[in-house]
């Protein structure tokens, strides 16, 4: 499916490089070769799994239009890829998303609806919307066709460098986790494969230690984009399987390492996206691992965050 | 010498990624392909030069040091090359130089000398250094084998990208607007190539019109490696010879160009690493030019300067 997920998002999500950079390597103690979905059509990797699921619905399906739920990334590709395919796209969004998202989402020509997201369920919301409207609900993770959309970014990475020892994913909902694992020990059964995400957003951690699916209170981390409360249905028992673990990040061990990333990679990465590098700027991956590919997931950064940073 | 010059720098400088984008081509109306000089090693394209003059002198040569004066870049890159062949450092700088280019300066062990860029002459300094300790100086520009060296940064953007209208080079000293006019001109004689200076220090565009070198008071833009007051003796015939016309952008649109490369482009540059954006989203450029390079200098920016844009 990831394979097939390849071709089909083609005209819409691009071959995005893979950076290296010196001063990293030194400061980190290993080959850190960054694939930066910062660079991503809608500045980050969620059009591939919006692209995978929304071109492969038939005109009929798409007659009444495309709904989603999203803090922020998942709702600019989905405004991407239905204005693609001429479908309208209605998409929910917490009322502090940042505006850089829900500039880039009206922008494509989407209808946003805010809720508040300590108080009011998304998922009912989009229920509300699709009882009234109809169309199809393009979820932002926990869906096969999303989860084999996302893992071409690790498809892409493992075809441009070999003999890696580690994969580093952030860890949302896991729907990228989940498809980037499986591609990776698909291609390379001795890969060491690990998650991050933020202590302030530790879900999948406490899931994994616990053996099922925990949900914690609403995370108030700085990495809007791994404010997930819980792992996905669909996601979960994958992430069970192929992740070695889940490393811990703080809120200022991911300052620094967005904050190194601008001034000594010379690209402006997300907090989100950032997560990986935080990881192995500051000593959480196992000892002896030498070459090491980290999913630079996103670069929509607000500049007023960026100025408070 | 700029083809020779590639195969002698590859030890020490990159091969810089040729970034597109979508929103970027949008806005300026035509296809910019970006030379990213920003992530080269040391921040800046100033590398090419230095290791090319630096890489071809003989251990006798070495033995008293080198000698440089720069606003930064020029510094760091002299630092690197002498660092790598095991000489000893000198370096002249501005004591209004930004922060992170002196520190990376000193990170290489370089021995720093600052001076008051309004009131001292640097070549004067430059020319005691010498006269005390001996040593090779390293000119940032006016020199063949610096012009040649910065050159081969045309060159690769011209291997990569076919069918190119035009190139935009921003021209501070006009070592680089020399080499990579020269080399884009011998690769393909049609192509139509634009230097770019801030309308603060046009002291190129003011000698072009004069048909000689002219000395304007220190420069005060933003654009820090452009603040070279006249071109350089032999920089100037050739710019004469090679460009088109220069194309002037003020403060305002510098920074502009800053901000668009950040927020929608995702990349860290400097004022003067931008210069050339500058030209292409504020329409600068002659109509009917579809496809431009553009090269993208540096992107050493202090975190200070880059709070206040």
């Amino acid at each position: 499916m990831i394979r097939e997920a390849a071709e089909r998002i083609r005209p819409l999500a691009r071959r995005t490089p893979v950076m290296t950079s010196r001063s990293l390597n030194e400061r980190a103690g290993a080959s850190l070769f960054l694939k930066c979905e910062n660079f991503q059509r809608g500045g980050a990797f969620k059009i591939r799994g919006a692209a995978n699921l929304i071109l492969s619905l038939t005109p009929d399906e798409l007659k009444n239009g495309i709904v989603a739920f999203s803090s922020g990334n998942h709702a600019q590709a989905v405004a991407i890829a239905a204005n693609h395919v001429g479908a309208t796209a209605t998409i929910v969004m917490p009322e502090d998303s940042p505006k850089s998202k829900m500039e880039g989402t009206r922008a494509m020509g989407a209808r946003i609806i805010t809720y508040n997201r300590l108080q009011e369920d998304r998922e009912k919301l989009a229920a509300a919307v699709l009882a009234e409207h109809g169309g199809v609900l393009v979820p932002p993770y926990d869906h096969p066709m999303i989860m084999a959309g996302q893992g071409t970014a690790a498809l892409e990475l493992l075809e441009e460098v070999s003999a890696l020892d580690a994969l580093v994913v952030p860890v949302g909902g896991g729907g990228m986790a989940a498809g980037c694992s499986t591609i990776a020990l698909a291609t390379n059964p001795n890969i060491r494969v690990f998650g991050v995400e933020p202590e302030l957003g530790n879900d999948v951690w406490q899931s994994l230690q616990k053996g099922e699916r925990v949900t914690i209170g609403p995370p108030e981390t700085i990495a809007d984009g791994l404010r997930t409360p819980s792992p996905g249905k669909l996601t979960f028992p994958v992430l069970q399987r192929n992740l070695e673990s889940i490393l811990l990040v703080t809120e200022e061990e991911i300052l620094a390492a967005v904050r190194f990333l601008m001034e000594r990679v010379k690209i402006v990465v997300e907090p989100s996206g950032a997560v990986g590098v935080a990881a192995a700027l500051f000593g959480k991956l196992p000892a002896g691992i030498g070459r090491v590919g980290v999913v630079i997931s996103g670069g929509n950064l607000d500049l007023e965050l960026l100025r408070s940073i």
